[in-house]
């Protein structure tokens, strides 16, 4: 279905995070924007992360999603052989619940950025990805627009669940 | 039932977190003080939550109760909107069980005051707002005293519990 | 000067927290809003605490704010002793900057409500305070709201920081 | 059974904590120490809390045990109201683990000691309380030692469980 | 100077994170990239922060930074007003060091993403911002594949301060 | 001075925590209650804490402080020695400025009782080791009451610091 | 079948850690390094710990994996009696979810060093014990890398389950 | 002086963490171990890193020594690249104090150890590093015992702080 050439990449440190990568590429199909994915570990299969990073903006990627849980080392080390900007996704994997990879994967030393989105983030990142690509594409930025109109709507609609119960007066609000 | 025009107003971030909403709820039904609960999220419907907030004292409302998780903002963007007195509840969603919404909500910048609760404080909350309209209802400060009563006398009726054991010999209080 | 009965009670576990109290009793004479200030110990001076705070509704407090660090019952105490509403203001004194304080601020049991303000939000407490009292007095609601217009104004007015500063182009905000 | 007069005190903040009072008091059934237990709230009945330290001393008991949850004040009141030795059980209730009630029930400010268990040390807290009472009771330190030789005797005992798999060559402690 | 139209704007919340502010105008005037930079505040001017944000795209901004302390609301409201990609930088004022502010602007609910970076991030917050520009300028990617060279040779640069040591013999890295 | 048996004895684990050891000593002298301290490291001079820990009880010893930083391990090897009841005292060294000792002293496994004090706690330590004392020492215990007495003295001294400010109303605690 | 002398010793501090032991075990048996396993406390049976850790070299001990939970004093204790290199494992046990035994392994005061591993990370303890051993064991360093490799080839072949899904472009990572 | 070849290496990730790596350096020095010691950083001179990492066995390195601070990648990007055992020491650099740094060294995934130090862990880490050289170096073991033996003593020898004062009777440990 999608022939177009990739322009976001997704990068999970292993199997086990496959998870949050399909929630973004969910929301990439949304709209249509073509992505690519696959598994490297910075620790188990260096090579392949640096090799990707080195070579993602020749091969037509705009920007990298990394996810990675614990000591998360992938996004930073994916940002560190890329110029492209690199979105990192820190993983609530082990006992800690994602603190130490939040702390890993956002307190970037000076000159290595890395865009922390929240721990378990993927659909985030996602979003954040399609706003670096709607700077150049008018009609992405609309379809952002018309979904964060859509998000503001199923607020609004969830409201009927108040609505439906007698003893709760529901806000007017408007 | 309740017929009166409501005096407070419950505002969550999300349907999911309206059992929150509801414990409060329950409470303030309970002293037959007339509310309002309303969905609107400080990101996803700002419109809507300063449109509530920066009217709410011209239509009658006392005290504005906010719930919200994660970067709980929804509190602070209420109390920037009101010279009403607003009541932040932090919400235990998430990985972090809550510890993030409960700094979002309680480390406000000075001039903007949010009343924090504890996490899952939604019965706190509406407590407090029963204390505040009490200020100019006598009777209902009488109701919350008794309540109290009722509430030490509950501790003390749950001393049978170990009263029935025959192995702990209980403490005779007085 | 301040010759009306007072309706704000300040409290500060310790005189090392008088400073907290100033800052609070600033901003209340700055609304000439009549209060008073004490100190007075969960743990060194409890019976003082109990009669005040079970004493203040009958004398005409409103509302009562509590300052303590460490392990900071001082308000959950208050609170358990009157209907009035309790504000509670987390100290940042000892090695933990006031996370202890927080936490024992906050995160109180159901049925006893603390308003938590942040850590050393003196300022903040006093402003809720207003806010509370103001639900009854038209004219301090419209001062409240003056103030907010000239916290805005203040940071408005320290943008010319930023203008005077000729490599850095000021946002021209309207 | 236990006809002698109580020497140790357990005082629970609510009725869901006495798990923890039972399993300190299958401790002090099991060395024959006479105890009471009882559930009062340093907020719902501070009296009950008041009265009962302030009197113990004088009805004979020589060490409280205070546990509680969350902002965790029921200790630190107890102490404050008694010279006796108080040791405070911090309670897992909540979303934070029993982090908020641990600094809650360490954290005291100089002049008011509380001895802080660890998070839900119900156990430890009767062993501390009779280490304390063994100062006058020779017989009971003997029984403590041996209670203690028992323990190690545990660990060792649990070794079979490595010595009776092929697999893992157990080490010869001696 | 600098005539060319802003492409960045920089959003600080109060006067007192200008110097965060002025670390990211500097590498944005070393690559020589027009931006702009005010000051408006979440919760004290919510309405100039409304304005820029929804104006921004339309008057051709690409990317906004966003700066706060605290209960940081600035970035996730900024985001919360555009579809442009937006950097927030957590600002390490007040007792808890920043770790308030890192949990508000990173733990973002799902649907409005912030690009949080490290505490006091602001310089690769302009690098990434850099970054995301550099997607549509070829001639800027490479001169942030330069000065990423130049850093790199810094590091390398830095190591004479050991070769000039006696006592601690140089690795030689090649 | 003091030429009875001490009954008290005082271990840090390195001689950089002997300003804490003199703040116990202190209150120790103060009630004339004799006391010895050394210097004892769990981890260089472990036979030392070994032999101090299990030889104490026979030497007359009734109540063991011991004081440590980072890993604390000291409290919990003392008291895996001896069934005298052990008070430890975390310090505040290190970056973690003691949150790391407060963790190491207070989570002790089931079985070896360590009365925790807060962070820096030397002087409850102190007097929690006199309650101790005291169980067997009536004027001793008169003693603390007084001195109780006297720290709820100075705490209503301190408010003249209030009380001589023209614009701060004081309480009238009576 | 392991008939050689184990040159590898696993301690944990009590039979719940078994399981912890045994992950450690399995990996010491596939890389068939001769190995030990026991239980003692460094609280409850401390003279196991001593003499199993004083007397451990000259027995051909080559390395110590000291697991334990809550305040973990197990491998400090076992590195303050030998001069081995010694590894500790906190693990997570308890309502801090091994945080307190993270900290209590890895802040050893200066000149007692213990190897923290992650939270339950008895595998990377087998593994850095046998990195250690392969020092002076040519043959297990060339398992050691094919070892490697093939935790390498398990993440490449884990991509499959990205190549089998239809909707996710799978990265092509050479 | 140093001719021998070094058997230790030292990195650090910048030319800030070099009071870490001379404090760890001299630890060596005293032992007359040869070491070497250089600044490469995982972000922004990976290559380095990972040259020197996968060629350090082959030039008779027998373990690596890695220093950063903030999310410290570069203990965990040089085990990934080596099977030599690889100790990190996380660095207290940033508003966090090192807790990030030490997330980030300890809480490797599994299959890449990591031997984590505690926080400006450098002394231990060289002690470590002497540890398992002394494996295969009978006298260095010899005179490691020995210095264990010194640092007893140099404990010992500080009592006589208290021992000088008159008030505060020493213990006699023996």
């Amino acid at each position: 279905m999608m022939k177009k050439e990739p322009i976001i990449g997704i990068l999970t440190g292993s199997a086990s995070d496959l998870g949050s990568a399909f929630k973004a590429a969910e929301v990439l199909r949304e709209f249509d924007v073509p992505f690519e994915a696959g598994i490297a570990s910075a620790h188990r299969t260096p090579e392949d992360v640096v090799n990707y990073a080195s070579g993602a903006r020749g091969r037509g990627i705009k920007v990298i999603i990394a996810m990675a849980g614990l000591s998360a080392a992938l996004p930073g080390v994916v940002a560190a052989h890329t110029t492209l900007p690199v979105i990192g996704v820190p993983i609530a994997s082990g006992p800690l619940s994602g603190a130490d990879a939040l702390l890993s994967v956002a307190q970037m030393p000076p000159g290595i950025p890395v865009a922390s989105m929240g721990i378990d983030g993927a659909k985030n990142a996602a979003i954040l990805a399609l706003r670096i690509i709607a700077l150049s594409d008018e009609e992405l930025a609309h379809r952002l627009e018309a979904w964060s109109q859509k998000a503001a709507d199923a607020v609004r609609a969830s409201r009927e669940k108040i609505e439906n119960m007698p003893a709760i007066p529901p806000i007017a609000f408007n």
